[in-house]
C-alpha cells in the first residue's frame, strides 16, 4: 500500500497573495498538487474553467452539498467555495500531496473533522500594507475593501490555531517558508517511521 | 525582552556526518550558534581547542560535572563529553538559536529535562553504507568499527522518539531538509504569536 499523502491548508486575508504561493510550491514540488475548488462564483475575465476553479451552477453546488460530496464548503460575499472529498483522497491515496487554499471558515472544518492536515496561515507584513495591497485591486469600490478589511482583522484573530505562521513580507522569503514547512513536514518522525523501521531490522 | 532563541539538537550515529551537515547550517544562518562541547578525549591532528572542542583534562571535567556545570553530559569511548549549560543559555538569552551535535545518550538527557528542544536524527540511507563510511576512516582498526556498527544499531532505535528524521543519502538534500526544519520551526505557531497579536491588535 502506497503512503497516503500530506495535506496542506494554507489560508490568508485576501490580497496577502496566497494563491501565488502556493501555485508556485506546486512548481517546486512535482509531486505537491494544487487542489482546484468548485465555486458558483461567475468567471472573471482571465479564469479558466478547471484551472482557477470548478465553475459550477448554484444548483448543482447544492447538489454536492446534498450529497456530501464537500469536505469543506463555505460561503463568500454571496458565492459558495467547496472541496471536493473524492478529488483530495483519490490524489492522497496515490501517495501525492495537496496543497489547499482555503478561507479561515472552510479551514476551521477541516481542523473539526480533525483531519490530519498542516495548518498555513500566511499574515501581511502590517495592517497598512494590506491595505495598500488591496486598494491596488482595481476591480473593486471602497465600500467592497473596507469590507474585505474588516473581514480580514476577523481572519487573522483564527491564525492562532494554525500549525504554522508566515509573515509575506518579500514574496521570496514567504516562497522559502512554505517551501521549508513542506519539506520539514516529510522529514516527520511519524511519517519517517517506515524508512526507520527498515533500517534498523536490516542487519 | 528578547525572544529566546531555539535549540536545535542533531544526533546520528558516526559516520553519518553530522557535525559537517551541523556546521554548514551556521554559515546558512548567521544567528544559528554551533555549541561548542567540552571533552576529556586528547586532541587528534588538526583539531582545534575552541572550534572543535574545548579540550580540558578528566580533573577539570569532573569539576564541572560536580559543579552541575553540564547541561548533559555522556562518556563516548572512554572519553567524556558534556555541554556547558552556561554557554547555551547564553547565546539564547541573546535571541541567537544553538545547533547541538551530541550523541543519543546526551539528548536523552535534554528530553528527560524537557528542554524545549527540537531533535533531529540523521539516518544513514542503509546499513551497507553506514558500513562503507565507517570503514573508509583510516584511523580506527577492524575491531573498533565493529564496536561502532554495534553501537550504531542501538542509537538508530532511539531515532523513534526525535522530532524529525533525515535520511542523509545525498549531502545536498540532507542539507536541504535540516535547513528546511530550522526554517520551519522559525513559523511555528507559538513562535510567531508575537508578531500576530501585534498585527492583530494593530488596526
Amino acid at each position: 500500500m502506497k503512503k497516503k499523502g500530506l495535506l496542506f491548508i494554507v489560508s490568508a486575508p485576501s490580497g496577502t497573495g496566497k494563491t501565488t504561493l502556493c501555485r508556485a510550491m506546486t512548481r517546486i514540488f512535482p509531486d505537491l498538487n494544487f487542489s482546484i475548488s468548485y465555486t458558483t462564483r461567475p468567471r472573471r475575465p482571465g479564469d479558466k474553467n478547471g484551472r482557477d476553479y470548478h465553475f459550477i451552477s448554484p444548483e448543482d453546488f447544492q447538489k454536492m452539498v446534498a450529497g456530501g460530496e464537500f469536505i469543506e464548503w463555505a460561503e463568500i460575499y454571496g458565492h459558495r467555495y467547496g472541496t471536493s472529498r473524492a478529488d483530495l483522497e483519490s490524489i492522497r491515496d496515490e501517495g501525492r500531496d495537496v496543497i489547499l487554499d482555503i478561507d479561515v471558515q472552510g479551514a476551521r472544518q477541516l481542523r473539526d473533522k480533525n483531519l490530519p492536515g498542516i495548518f498555513i496561515f500566511l499574515l501581511p507584513p502590517s495592517w497598512k500594507e494590506l491595505k495598500r495591497r488591496l486598494s491596488n485591486r482595481r476591480t473593486e469600490g471602497k465600500a467592497a475593501m473596507e469590507d474585505r478589511l474588516k473581514k480580514a482583522q476577523g481572519e487573522m484573530a483564527e491564525a492562532r490555531w494554525y500549525d504554522y505562521v508566515i509573515v509575506n513580507d518579500k514574496l521570496e522569503m514567504a516562497r522559502e517558508r512554505l517551501k521549508a514547512i513542506i519539506l520539514a513536514e516529510h522529514c516527520r518522525r511519524e511519517r519517517m517511521m517506515q524508512a526507520m523501521e527498515n533500517l534498523i531490522v536490516q542487519k
